[in-house]
């Protein structure tokens, strides 16, 4: 199928249209035309090459709600008409632990992500949801319950599962003590999930700036992270806190926070975190901890746990040719919200 | 009653004989001689003021074997000539959740520690195990099985505790696949308390030198860490690893030995430890912990383990005039065994 999208075309990361084929149906394949792309920060680190080198023109994208168009003869669970959404993968091996273990994130034969993978049958490189069309295996597919807000669902697929699946990890349940550092795109979808599980959380920011915010999402208060004396105070005051910091930064001020057995998982910065402090583990039997987005079955989870409990991100929808300031402002950091591509404005002619 | 210990009168370390009294027995004491003392490398950081500013004389000492010379009126689980140990702590508030929950080294209003701490009651410094004699309240007495051998019991109450705890907090059993970085006092104890735990268990380390007492001691092999072929080659190859290197060093190197969800526990270092990389806990769930000795009742566990399974570690009985050289060697470091002190080379008058 002959579609359009907005690619790199080299690291600068300007984005331009970019007219290009999607795969013909196989067997057990859905075809997907893409309503809503969320734009995601390592969208820009990718195609920036911050990350390594990428087979460009790559089309970034991996936050996809859409509509089924066609299934292929083998497809089970899916028909035309049907909203889906694709999430940070398409495919892997499906034949090892972490795949039977529904983790296909840790596939050890490494997954087929959205975007800038090789496809494992045909080779060539996968392109994301900055795109009219987009042609994904049935297992890769999710289902969108009905009465979802598709605009405002893109983000849940991302931003939602990276921070939905290790409050599952470190089972936060009701009165379970959550930090959430950050209050970006990750960050604000932390708290509102974990509020939603009935967490107490108290979101951890470098100013009172976004307090208003953070409690409107149910947050029960701000800790600002330069005041020493609130931090002090707030000694083994978690039981687990989210990192969503996406920057180098130092550890070692949260660390105390967390109280015993408590787990600091970052799940915002990929690259070198400051010296790490030994003794607020040591002493407390405290844990830093990473995790990476979510299985294709807890992605369903966050999915359905979003429409059941009416939760969505702060989402700001764009053009597709608004792409390059929105990467420009996401550059600059310190947005409360996910910028969300309406592909209605995108057309293949 | 009047007694003798070697102590440090300034943080220059040197170790000299100092006749002091210890307290008369309240209706919970033990009344203890001592037998023998393992020097522990923390001993020669306290002393040093490595960790802080200290209450001088101290006297050093938390491995500690002995019998029982008096008991007070409420002492109902020991009697005198009955063979006892003293580890790192002597006394903690018994109140909090921590202390119900046996994990009295986590006490919310601290645990007093052997040396160096404050005496709850009276306010006096404690004082250690490189001594003649003794006090310490019964709950803090551990038992020792008939049979063991007194003189290399002594390191099991912090290099076995120490290693034996995250050992048992992270679920080590049949098959589980655990590496020790470091083969000095804690290491060599954590391979033989792996081994016979059953665990498949790698030595790691920064050459071969030692690798025949790891195998002695039950080890499969040895991992070179300076060999980065054999590194990569472990990629994902161990489901904990006990971290014993005393020295600021680089996680890094080591966490992608990690298999997904597998935990790095730091026992050896107290302070700064190089730039964290986030991709290796990221991209595999990985974790990085630390563990500090263990409440009393699991200490009483590992030493009736150690009398069960015959463990004992590596030791090299030393007179207590000879403390002075033991230190020089401990600072010097790669010591495959523990320094322990006969006191019976101490004499009172």
């Amino acid at each position: 199928m002959q579609t359009v999208g907005y690619a790199a075309h080299s690291s600068d990361a300007h984005m331009q249209p970019y007219h290009f084929e999607r795969r013909s149906l196989r067997d057990n394949d859905v075809a997907i035309e893409i309503l809503y792309c969320g734009v995601c920060h390592s969208d820009l680190h990718t195609v920036n090459g911050d990350w390594g080198e990428q087979p460009y023109p790559l089309i970034p994208g991996h936050e996809i709600v859409g509509v089924v168009t066609a299934i292929g003869d083998d497809v089970k669970n899916y028909k035309v008409g049907q909203n889906v959404a694709v999430g940070c993968m398409v495919d892997s091996c499906q034949e090892c632990d972490q795949c039977h273990n529904h983790e296909e994130q840790f596939c050890r034969n490494g997954m087929t992500m959205t975007y800038g993978s090789k496809d494992r049958i045909n080779g060539e490189t996968t392109q994301g949801g900055y795109s009219k069309h987009i042609v994904v295996r049935e297992e890769f597919v999710l289902n969108i319950p009905d009465g979802m807000d598709l605009a405002k669902t893109a983000p849940i697929l991302c931003a939602g599962i990276t921070t939905y699946s290790p409050l599952r990890t470190w089972g936060v349940k009701e009165g379970t003590r959550v930090g959430v550092i950050g209050l970006g795109g990750l960050g604000h979808m932390a708290v509102k999930l974990a509020v939603a599980m009935g967490a107490e959380v108290t979101a951890i920011s470098r100013s009172n700036k976004k307090e208003k915010e953070a409690q409107a999402m149910g947050a029960k208060g701000i800790l600002i992270s330069t005041d020493e004396d609130a931090m002090a105070d707030s000694a083994n005051a978690f039981d687990l806190i989210i990192d969503t910091a996406p920057v180098k930064h130092d550890l070692s001020i949260y660390t105390p926070l967390l109280d015993i057995d408590g787990t600091l998982v970052v799940v915002g910065q990929v690259g070198p975190l400051e010296e790490l402090m030994s003794v607020p583990l040591v002493v407390g039997r405290r844990r830093v901890a990473g995790s990476l987005i979510g299985g294709i079955e807890q992605t369903q989870e966050v999915v359905d746990f979003c429409a059941e409990h009416n939760i969505y991100p702060e989402c700001e929808m764009i053009k597709m040719s608004d792409i390059n300031d929105a990467f420009k402002k996401l550059a600059e950091g310190d947005l409360a919200h996910r910028y969300v591509i309406d592909m209605q404005s995108l057309s293949v002619e």
